[in-house]
């Protein structure tokens, strides 16, 4: 792609084609401009297959509405679209219409309430929530949807990464194996989910971070092929990097030659006047050799080098890793807590394509729409699955804390609700008829609304918050989770629950569309 | 992201900081401007869990080629660097290499040699040569992996949905779902490797596909909601496009309202004079309701409306639902095949994404560098599996084709080597010392040479194919594999060989690497 092509691809365009047939409709029939509440939320956690996560990170937001404030219908998406022709070769979309897109297709008319970034969220709770004329809300679901699903499935890996390392320092290093550009978006969110640091040089610029790295395997090829040896190559590093020399050392074999050599540069920095700062395992038996290196550095005298691992990490492999030094450690007269305290986690594509669920199922759907009189009408889709039928009409979304501080459930109202003035709040299961329970103000610590006010009438209305903040609300929320939903296998599942009222609308709106349809 | 911090994010510094750190050692050695060549390849076929693929169609070439001849140090990016600091606080790039990388820092030395993109390829063969200054050909390193990585996942999966599909029409409409901007590259691979349209309207623009789509629950709902209907939607949809009228429905329920209120709508547009084109299937069992849908439409006299399936399509789920029409269709009085013949895919997460194979695990890796003499010196790294060693040196690829006009395997040469001129070929396995087989000529129908020239020192000297051209290509490719190794589940191993002086030549460099670690 050239940049004008680029600029056409990225832009007001960057959408489904029945977007916009279906805005020439509502054009049409007069609707294009009534206002309408799209619900934005996802329908289950990933799930990874021998895992599954119990709770996701909210991400994304700030990008996306970067780019509904950049983008509009220009010149020439509208020549585009008026040299479109359908099945017998008839103009697709008519001159009015676009005459009426080139003067109103911006997103200057969206108002939009979300769940800030880095905020624990659950399925079924909107995460966004927008209101506006029809068609241009209809039009933005595919960008939207696109700029909000990866972000959340990434932090969700990526806090899983972090809780499984203990906090360990964790690097996000997938750019390489991240799908095309969504390596920026991917390394964004996996910042806010859980990574210190990323090796993406542009996106650690923008975003404000230094970006972080070592060397690779091709540096030590180099050097053997000109004759130098591994040893000539962690010498010219060092050379280079002396304050920041962190060595890759599994290129011929790691503890035969890597780690030796290593410590033969570490001790000619240190005579220099230089600390070394690590080494990294790239392969083979990840916890045995990170037990065995932890022990040559620390007979060499160098207690306190850091030592990466990577090669296809996630939070699996790492548990995996920890369990296994814990147990071989002591069997090598070495302390498995001082080893564990000086991993570094290099996560590369398990975590930038979050491996076994590559997609997180985010929606977009119709909640409400407003009737010839002005009042709201809730609208809803009935389709088999009783689970898969959205909650209706405009909404409120809650976080219930009991008397431990702990989230209990999050809570869906209706718009003119407010739980907290409620004597007890009975909270319905969102689909089955019979399942609810019941909770008294005595039994709650906090009752927490979840959205903000993000535009309003396409202003932004609200200080996008900083990585910075994002990571600390996400951690406090994290830490607000019971350890069950917390955990990484066969997680609890957190309660979202509907208020009374919600609930007995739904119910009667799915039985008049039964009888209606 | 701002405009002028995406020209940082996705210009030169979309990599991984360490390509930058090893640039500077490189010319702090003065091996900066030494030549050198690295591969790019595969090391395993997408493996989806519980199914695999036996062949991959190579893609993205193009928008690597775009993307190498568009970004350059610029000013912004220097400075960008000089401001970086190390561990100690002390500026981690010198001026002198910042200089240089100002005045050098482009891919204008590099040559490449490549597979065209929708060719079948196969693991351990060099999709990509490059050939160029040390620094600048190491810099390239993340881009063209991720460049290169997810076009060919995504192209491959295509192929394996397009075979499962019989060759019937198949729509990508994954953009929602895609990783974020990578939606356009994936789309891209999508109709290079089987699909025939997108819903994508942007990157369809670009590419020059019409876009296809239909219509959104979310309008049937508003029409709902304000008291007309399922059939008002559907009414109003075809009066503003009778000749492209395809109807979502399932929003209510699909036999009991969404096909008879569609018949209906399609015998009004048809005493207007106007052919329907199909109805759309979004949820349910897929494969019963097709061939209810199908008989209701046959008894209505619209035969030729196809009908479009949609919801989580891949290869495995669309073979179930043509196994189940051919079984339950008998039964309902309806012939399978025209059910099937009817039949359009609308494929949207699971291809875009992958699904259970979020990654291919391409690399790229040093395999020759020029000595101080001026002659090549092969280059490997020895790690701890065999199957993991690259294969050194410089190469070429072969396609060797059976009596059949089968292709039997991929064979590796050395550069000077040329299979066509041996009386016979001796196959190797690239790992395992006694396995080989032997091919005589008169075994061969053909033996064909994989790569073409693509930049001759940063000059683009091959005339990219069109879309058309690479779809063209990978059906020919694909339809001169076995059917075994083509199959979804358990595919043949197909061959990847070396010579015997490759295979001799990694032998004889494995052995000095261990002797001289």
């Amino acid at each position: 792609m050239n940049p004008s092509e680029r600029q056409i691809a990225e832009g007001i365009l960057f959408t489904d084609q029945y977007q916009l047939t279906m805005a020439q409709l509502y054009y049409r029939v007069g609707l294009h401009e009534r206002p309408a509440q799209f619900d934005h939320f996802f329908r289950s956690y990933p799930d990874y297959g021998n895992h599954k996560a119990g709770y996701c990170i909210n991400a994304g937001l700030e990008w996306l509405v970067d780019w509904m404030q950049q983008v509009r219908f220009r010149d020439e998406d509208i020549a585009y679209m008026r040299a479109q022709t359908g099945q017998r070769g008839e103009r697709l979309f008519a001159d009015d219409f676009l005459d009426w897109l080139r003067a109103n297709g911006t997103f200057d008319g969206i108002t939009m309430y979300a769940i800030p970034e880095g905020r624990v969220v659950h399925p079924n709770v909107p995460l966004t929530v927008v209101k506006g004329p029809l068609a241009m809300a209809q039009i933005l679901e595919t960008a939207l949807l696109n700029h909000l699903n990866y972000p959340t499935l990434i932090a969700t890996k990526a806090a899983r990464i972090r809780d499984a390392g203990r906090g360990q320092l964790m690097l996000e290093f997938g750019l390489r194996r991240a799908h095309e550009r969504a390596g920026n978006a991917g390394a964004r969110a996996a910042l806010i989910g859980g990574a210190d640091f990323t090796s993406n040089t542009g996106v650690s610029h923008v975003l404000g971070y230094p970006p972080k790295g070592t060397h690779a395997h091709s540096m030590v090829q180099a050097f053997m092929a000109l004759g130098e040896g591994e040893l000539g190559a962690f010498r010219a590093y060092a050379d280079v990097y002396p304050d920041d020399c962190l060595l890759l050392v599994d290129t011929i074999d790691t503890l035969e030659s890597g780690v030796p050599n290593a410590i033969k540069v570490f001790e000619e920095l240190r005579r220099k006047g230089h600390e070394p700062v690590g080494i990294r395992l790239d392969s083979g038996d990840l916890a045995y050799i990170s037990v065995q290196a932890s022990r040559m550095l620390d007979e060499a005298g160098f207690e306190n080098v850091s030592i990466v691992l990577s090669n296809q990490l996630d939070e699996l492999t790492i548990l995996q890793i920890l369990t296994q030094i814990q147990q071989e450690a002591p069997q090598s007269g070495v302390d498995a807590d001082h080893v564990i305290d000086r991993l570094v986690y290099g996560v590369g594509t398990r975590l930038i394509t979050s491996r076994g669920a590559s997609a997180l199922d985010g929606v977009y759907k119709l909640v409400a729409i407003q009737g010839d009189d002005g009042g709201w009408l809730p609208a809803l889709k009935v389709s088999e699955t009783p689970a898969k039928i959205p909650n209706p009409g405009q909404k409120r979304a809650w976080r219930v804390y009991d008397r431990r501080g702990k989230a209990t459930a999050d809570l869906l109202s209706l718009d003119e609700e407010d739980p907290r003035a409620m004597p007890e709040i009975l909270l319905h299961h969102p689909a089955e008829h019979t399942t609810y329970r019941t909770l008294s103000q005595e039994a709650i610590s906090e009752i927490e609304p979840l959205h903000v006010e993000v535009l309003n009438a396409g202003r932004l209305v609200y200080d996008m918050p900083s990585i910075d903040d994002m990571r600390r609300q996400r951690q406090a929320d994290v830490e607000r989770l019971d350890v069950g939903v917390r955990r990484l296998l066969n997680p609890h599942i957190y309660h979202v629950s509907l208020t009374e009222r919600l609930w007995n609308l739904k119910v009667a709106l799915i039985e008049s569309a039964e009888e209606n349809g």
